[in-house]
């Protein structure tokens, strides 16, 4: 049973699949924002511009683990695909409920195209308004707590971050043999149980554990310009999508319509101690996205950019 | 200057680009419903579901010659790809104004949208409401004039009808020849005026024109339950592209969801007298469209399947 539960915890995922990277026009081969993080196979969707229920089926990304969708702000290229996606989702035969989280006005939206339809869904919709100061625990299950803090972009705009569910620990298996536990209690000593051997002799917990690891997590930054108030929001996450629509070139451009540079992104990297940074939501302008990583790498070397259709686990 | 303008007359394109013939659930290699409507050049979109914005872009449609738009109802794979083309219109630098035929509520949405955005549009955009009883000439320019036909669906939704406007006559060439008609003179015999001789000798109009072409025409049916109303509102229409989301078979599914089967597309196609019949709007469930054609041709021989990136030209 150990061995199992061991292998179950390697198992877990933590994946986020990049559905679109582009921007406001549309590109070839570079959908409007959309991911869906994954974790231990729940699925949550961020953004959703429009296309994006094509992108869920040539991932096959399976819409019925769809637990949550987090918008993060009304800009067309970041839930223009929304409501094409809800419908689907009822004709498709869903009947659990969906809840989705956004600035406020979503919901206005929804209802109107809803009416306006003529449509019942199948499920239960139900929406959370974002946007308030500073770090706020929005949404939690048995895998995740989901934290939504505001960016700094010309309309009301949230960034998510992702934290795993702390595991419980694992229970040393040379101590099973040792003082003969039986397979009931481990489920106890797990959730920090001493025990009391054959010879009422009491073991503490701590000699019977080794502690879990560390919670991953994972940080979604788009659309924003440069804002240093976000890093201890973001401090030390394992992954950190950090928007770049421009190169320094287009620093005046990127100040202007309130977005970042590749540089930007790696300097807030760099200051907020993550692991690994990707870059995305590249303005239409740029085909190749080398000098992306040139730029931003003196500043942060583990910097990736991002591309349709790329998984990255966090392990 | 006979020969051009004879030239120029022929070379007068009327075709229809068919982006996505799909319905309400996304389909791969098949987008849901819009056409674009090339008259001598000019562009009239009709419908625009998800994804209509990159169909433009893949079939090398100049969005700077678009005219107006025409939706034909409320459900989102007929229109929810406006508001991206929108936006990407005024990014584009588009300055000039453009019109939108709909029935009513997408006046509502567009607006809601554009607020909660925070976008300011760099062109006038106007929105007509659709859908009185009848045949209804809504739109005209040099080119064209289009008609709104109501449709028989769950929610309002309109047909459209495209006539090229009546050309002039064509004058004859050896009459010129033989009268020594001054080229001045033509545009006004073109217009209906006689002409007196060298000798002043009354030529009567009709002895030096030929009658230009019949005007060429288009209707668009698309969603509908079977309805011979319409029949004199699309009656010796040059094409018809009409409806067929099922096959017979599901004939109980197209009447409760008010759509139509391939044979009621071909009975209307053939009690209207129509030329040619282009059938779409398939359900998600035909991948291979063959039946589609075996069921209509022993009721109406002219009939076509849609498939995306198709051009029909009227000749």
């Amino acid at each position: 049973m150990l061995v199992k539960w061991f292998f179950f915890e390697k198992k877990m995922n933590f994946d986020i699949t990049i559905l679109g990277c582009g921007s406001a026009l549309p590109v070839k081969h570079r959908n409007p924002t959309s991911q869906i993080v994954s974790i231990a196979n729940s699925n949550y969707m961020i953004d959703c511009g429009e296309g994006t229920q094509l992108a869920v089926r040539n991932n096959h990304i399976k819409l019925q683990n769809l637990k949550a969708i987090f918008i993060s702000h009304l800009h067309g290229d970041h839930y223009l695909g929304l409501m094409g996606l809800i419908s689907s989702l009822s004709l498709l035969g869903r009947t659990k409920p969906l809840s989705i989280f956004s600035p406020k006005g979503l919901e206005e939206i929804i209802l109107l195209q809803l009416k306006l339809s003529g449509s019942y869904l199948q499920f239960d919709l139900t929406f959370t308004e974002v946007g308030f100061e500073g770090l706020h625990n929005i949404y939690e299950d048995k895998k995740v707590e989901v934290f939504s803090f505001p960016l700094k972009h010309r309309i009301p705009c949230s960034g998510y971050k992702f934290v795993e569910k702390p595991k419980e620990p694992n229970i040393i298996k040379s101590k099973i043999n040792f003082y003969k536990i039986p397979l009931k209690e481990i489920k106890f000593i797990k959730r920090g149980a001493d025990f009391i051997d054959q010879e009422g002799k009491l073991i503490p917990n701590e000699n019977l554990v080794i502690p879990p690891r560390k919670s991953r997590s994972y940080a979604f930054c788009s659309d924003t310009i440069y804002n240093e108030t976000i890093i201890p929001w973001i401090h030390e996450v394992d992954l950190l999508y950090h928007e770049s629509t421009f190169l320094e070139e287009l620093k005046f451009r990127a100040i202007k319509t309130m977005h970042s540079t590749a540089i930007d992104a790696a300097n807030i990297a760099k200051l907020a101690k993550v692991k690994k940074l990707v870059l995305g939501h590249y303005s239409a302008r740029y085909i190749e996205l080398d000098e992306f990583i040139e730029e931003a790498q003196p500043i942060f070397k583990n910097v990736h950019v991002a591309n349709d259709n790329e998984v990255y686990n966090i392990l």
